[in-house]
Order: structure tokens, then sequence, then C-alpha cells
């Protein structure tokens, strides 16, 4: 079989070269935006640009080295009916989940006041800890949603998970669909968002959502950019109801140097590490995918385009 | 019976009503220096005078409201075998294991890179994180070294754990006694101490020990500061062996304010905080502790006088 690697890495062979030690029989090969057509069976991409799929429409099925494909499901040709396989964890619910606890401790156990404290060689004890002040609320209950609320849950504090469909998940209370959104957010002061971004979570963060939250709000977004609206949660850190966000996704990204987050004193912008595909794994998962798919076997984590994710 | 309470509390009413609701039929009384004796059966007490013992030799017993019982099993009283009981967790181990997960993150996932990077609106991924490069030892695994252990495992760390006798933990590697010492140390980064303050862990945290951790070690002592030699870790941090320390107690406390660990780069210093016992919990626990001893059944948490924990 042939596979073509289409993701933009200055070292490409540091996943070539792996992945034909797995699939010793594959002809891979380096996408070249001036090369020609290779007439590939496979293509593993990030980013891809249009012109792969102009020039490959003999594509059986694409595989995302991201676990977050829409950018993906809107391509023409996978309106076509190409098929779009994402990765699945990877190594980044457990990073996710730890990225979301770190910020999480960081206000409810006051670290960034023991920080200022200690500038100030300042020796002051605060009142300790009341977790049932912590309400959790994890949008989104994949599999990186659920490892999320399940660590959050194993640290005593309440947790709750809202998504689409209905989930079952030890120690966690779950919601579904528009209609328990409502009950969701007032339970919620932590707001986690993991969402897939669709056309229904495009922008479903605004101010009408941030409002119905518990006051003094802490609001941790590792889904994705456009699943905010910027100026609405600006509105409610400005107004109080919220007293914190913490945000790894942007609209654009890398965020803009003049856009108000980086300076706002509210707001704790990271470039998008709140969780990465680690390389050894995704390589291992994919090779797998791809050998089952060859062999006409059933392959986990195919995208669902209607759904988009 | 007859309850004294010795605890330097300003609102001793906070511990003593709720008390008296769980035991309506003790006499109750708070401590006072300048009183007569009151011939109590029982005391609970924190940091207690060396006056109450004087004055109240009839004590059966006293319930420590810490885990840390250092100081009183160094009394003359006790000496003499008066019974001392210690609260159990009350909700401190899990506070402990957030301490020290909030703390390596901060090493781990560089949260104080992107901290510093935002200050400059810098937008900058480094590469993700390597578990193996972070394996975590835990020293001493009663239930706050367990619980600290088992959250990190849970979290991918390789962990293990030592305790002066053999310990079981699922998901951790144990080692015990002295000479398992030297195999957990050269098998550890991130060390994590959770011992009781005894004879035999007084300075055990010395030059020759931080020496045998990995390099770039990240030191956290949580237990006692009298297990630390400070000049022994401020030598192996300006000789770079150890890379960070995260220090939540001290010798003397307050940690007097021209401590060099209050303004050294490497050094994190918190002001006894990482768990505090939750006063709910600890009055429940206390409550039924007084009571099964004045019936004469088993009491858990006696404390071992001559192990000292």
């Amino acid at each position: 079989m042939k596979i073509l690697f289409v993701a933009g890495d200055p070292k490409p062979e540091r996943w070539t070269a792996p992945l034909q030690q797995r699939l010793p029989d594959a002809d891979l090969q380096v996408w070249d935006p001036d090369g020609p057509a290779t007439n590939a069976d496979y293509a593993i991409v990030w980013n891809p640009p249009a012109e792969l799929f102009e020039r490959e429409p003999q594509l059986k099925a694409i595989f995302s080295l991201g676990a977050g494909v829409d950018k993906l499901v809107s391509l023409p040709a996978v309106a076509r009916g190409l098929t779009v396989v994402r990765v699945e964890d990877a190594g980044m619910s457990v990073q996710m989940a730890e990225y979301v606890l770190y910020h999480l401790l960081e206000s409810s156990r006051q670290m960034d006041l023991y920080r200022d404290q200690q500038a100030q060689a300042h020796w002051k004890i605060h009142r300790p800890i009341r977790r049932e002040d912590w309400p959790v609320g994890v949008m989104g209950l994949g599999q990186i949603g659920s490892r999320v609320a399940s660590a959050l849950a194993s640290l005593d504090y309440p947790v709750s998970g809202w998504a689409r469909s209905p989930h079952q998940l030890a120690g966690v209370i779950t919601y579904h669909g528009a209609d328990g959104l409502g009950d969701f957010l007032s339970n919620t002061r932590v707001l986690v968002n993991t969402l897939p971004l669709t056309d229904h979570t495009r922008n479903l963060m605004d101010y009408d959502l941030l409002s119905q939250l518990q006051p003094g709000a802490l609001v941790i977004n590792v889904g994705r950019g456009e699943q905010l609206v910027d100026q609405d949660l600006l509105q409610a850190l400005d107004e109080g109801h919220v007293a914190r966000a913490v945000l790894d996704v942007f609209r654009q990204e890398p965020l803009p140097t003049d856009h108000p987050f980086w300076t706002h004193p509210k707001v704790t912008v990271t470039p998008h590490i709140s969780a990465r595909t680690l390389r050894e794994t995704t390589i291992d998962q994919i090779a797998d995918k791809i050998r089952a798919h060859a062999d006409g076997k059933p392959v986990s984590g195919v995208v669902d385009i209607q759904r988009g994710y």
C-alpha cells in the first residue's frame, strides 16, 4: 500500500521511519507541494492543504494526527465520502486532566496568592479549601472529558458532566442535551470545555451561558477557540460573575499580540499546550488503524461526518 | 465524662459546640491557663502547654488535632504512659495529594515558563512532557503518603514509595528500610517527603541523600522541617543537582523573614498549608474515638510511643 505523510513537520522522518518499521510493506512518501501525484491509498495528515485532495482523489481514507477534526470534516472531499479517522487519546487525555487540575488548584488552593506572599516574605495562612465550594462541570464526555472528570472526582471535587447524548461515569453526575444544560450550568462553578467543534458547539460559550454558572466562576477552555465568544467572556469577567478564565485555545492561533486576553488580569493564556499527541503512541495507533483498514477489519476512531466528530 | 479542650483557638466554641452535640453527656471545658484543675478524663489538644500535664495528671488520654504528633511524644507525661491518639486523614491526604500534584505540574508541564511567556504576550510551544522523565518517589506510605502516591500514579507518572516497613500499593513500586533507600533514591527525580518526624527521620534529607536523587531533582517537603538540612539543600540547589525545592514546613515557623529560602529563585515557600485538618471531619473522628475509649472499645490512631507515630 502507498501512504502519504502530509503534516508540515520539518523533520518528517521522525514519523515515517518508525511508521516504516511498523508497516514494512508500505510505500511511504512525504508530501511535496510541488511534486507529482503519488496515487496513495492513505494519507496521514495535520492541517492538510486543499491541493492534497485535488491531486490525490483516489485516497481511501485520511488519518488525522489530532483528536480535533473540525477543519477536516468541512473539506469538500470529505463531503463526497472520504473516510476520516482520528487518533483516540494517544496520551492526550491524561495531559488534559493535569492541565485542568493545575489551573483549578491555582484557584481553589489560592496558589497564586501564596506565590505573591513569598515575593514579600509574608507568612500568612488562609482559610482551607471547602471542596463543596468548587463544583466542577465538564462539557464533553468523550475520552478526554471523561478522564478530566474522573481525575477531578478522584480528588473529591463535586463533578458533573454534560454531553449531547447520555453518558454514565462513576462518581460524576451527568446531564445531556439542550434540556439538561441549564441544570448542569447552575450546578457548576468551574466550567471545563472539552467539546468537539461542530455547528452545535460553535459560539456555545456566550454571555447567556456564562451567566448561568455559579458566581465567582472559573472557565477553562481546552476545546476550541471558536466555541467561546471572546467579548462575552470579557464582559462576564469585567462584571465579576466569572472570576477567572484559563484559555488554551483561540479563534486565531497564535493569539494576536494585541488581543486583550494576553494582558487581562483575570485571564490565563497558554499556547495550545494543554494536551499534545505523543508521537510514539500516535504512530502505533495509526499503523494499527491503517493495517486494519487495509485488511477490511473494523477501525475505531472513524469520524461521523454528519455529527462532526 | 469530663473533656478539656486545649487548642489556643480564639473561638473554641467552634469546636466545643459541635462536640457537645455529638457527646451530649460530656462535661466540656475550655483550657484556662489561670484556672483551677478540672479533673478531666480526656484532653483534645493542639500544641498544649506543659502546665496541662502538671495540673491534670489524671488524664486517661489526649487526642491530637493534628496528624503529626512529634511534639507530643516527647512530653514527660507521655513517657510515663499517657495515651496519645491522633486524627487520621480528616481530609488531609487529598489536600496533600493536590498540593504535590500542583507543584509537580508546575515543573513537569513548565507552567511557570508559560506564565512568564504570557507576561510578554509570547506564543511559544515547548516540547511535550515525557512522563518517564519525572519518576516520583514518595517517602512515607501512611494514609497521606499512599494517597499522594496513588494520585500521581493515576496521572501516569512512574511512582515508587519508601517506608520503614514493607508496604504494598497498587501501581506503585515500594522499597523499605535502610537497605531499600539507595535504590529508591536512584529511581527518583521528584522526591516527596510525607514521613512522620522521629529520631530516625530527623535530618534524613541531607546532602548525601539529595545527591542520590536523579539530576534535575525536584524536592517537595510536606513532612516536617526538621527532616531537611537547610544548608545541604541550598548547596545541592546551588550546585544544580537539585533543580527546585517546594517547602511547606520549616524548622522554625513562621519561617524567619531573613531565611534564604524566601528569596532563593529555585525555592517555593508556602506557610504550612499543604494540608489542614477539616474541623467537621476532625470533630466527628474525635467524638467517635472518645466514645470508643470510654466504652473500652478499640481506638484507631493510638500513637506507638516507641515508634514515634
